[in-house]
């Protein structure tokens, strides 16, 4: 696990909110849309398949249940789940939260661009999100 | 398994390449990307964790070995992995190889639309598919 760095670019769109074993917890509270980003802290990982199978499952069990946690702190309608790396390679696993009309619906939200949320409404934001790790 | 019916819209836009245990899997042969979708023959299942813990594993395991075997087929810059369902309720997972500069890059492939490929290509397409699954 050494040498594991953190993007910068995740660093900064993205503030920590928890850990779960080797997997970094981190939020996107300026976005219209409640979102997750799980980083597991492995160097050097791209794909979801470059990781040991136990980190692999470990990875997939914490998104199932962060998703079902989102779903129901949110009410949403659907949960995206991806892995897509495309602009940063380091691996990670988007959560998001999506309703029926919100500023993206029905199309995915990566790469939308939108006006980040004020600061009471972030603190707000961050506040469910965490409540969601339990 | 009973009532299980596969989508109208998924039934349009892609064709079955394959099963494994109760996952039918699916490919996209007009699209400009190597494109599979598994699509769990679970009635009413939406979210990933709506299938009971050792089907959601399964579908993982595949998406896993199928993602893998994707990307060494094509010699893919990255692959994307997800789970959207904004438009087609179904529970459906997507797996596409994406390469630098290919048509859609780096933006994801869902909601672009394409030109479809002429037959020949479909056709080499759907053989280099089937041959990752194996």
């Amino acid at each position: 696990m050494n040498q594991w760095q953190l993007d910068t670019r995740l660093a900064a769109d993205s503030v920590e909110v928890g850990e779960h074993g080797s997997i970094q917890i981190r939020a996107m509270p300026a976005a219209p849309w409640p979102w997750l980003i799980l980083v597991p802290r492995y160097p050097a990982a791209v794909e979801w398949f470059d990781l040991p199978e136990p980190q692999q499952a470990q990875l997939f069990e914490l998104a199932m249940k962060l998703a079902a946690g989102l779903k129901s702190e949110f009410g949403a309608d659907k949960i995206n789940i991806a892995a897509i790396g495309n602009v940063v390679a380091q691996l990670h696993v988007h959560i998001v939260a999506r309703h029926h009309g919100d500023s993206a619906w029905p199309a995915p939200v990566w790469g939308k661009s939108y006006e980040p949320a004020d600061e009471p409404a972030q603190t707000e934001r961050l506040r469910r999100l965490r409540r969601v790790l339990g």
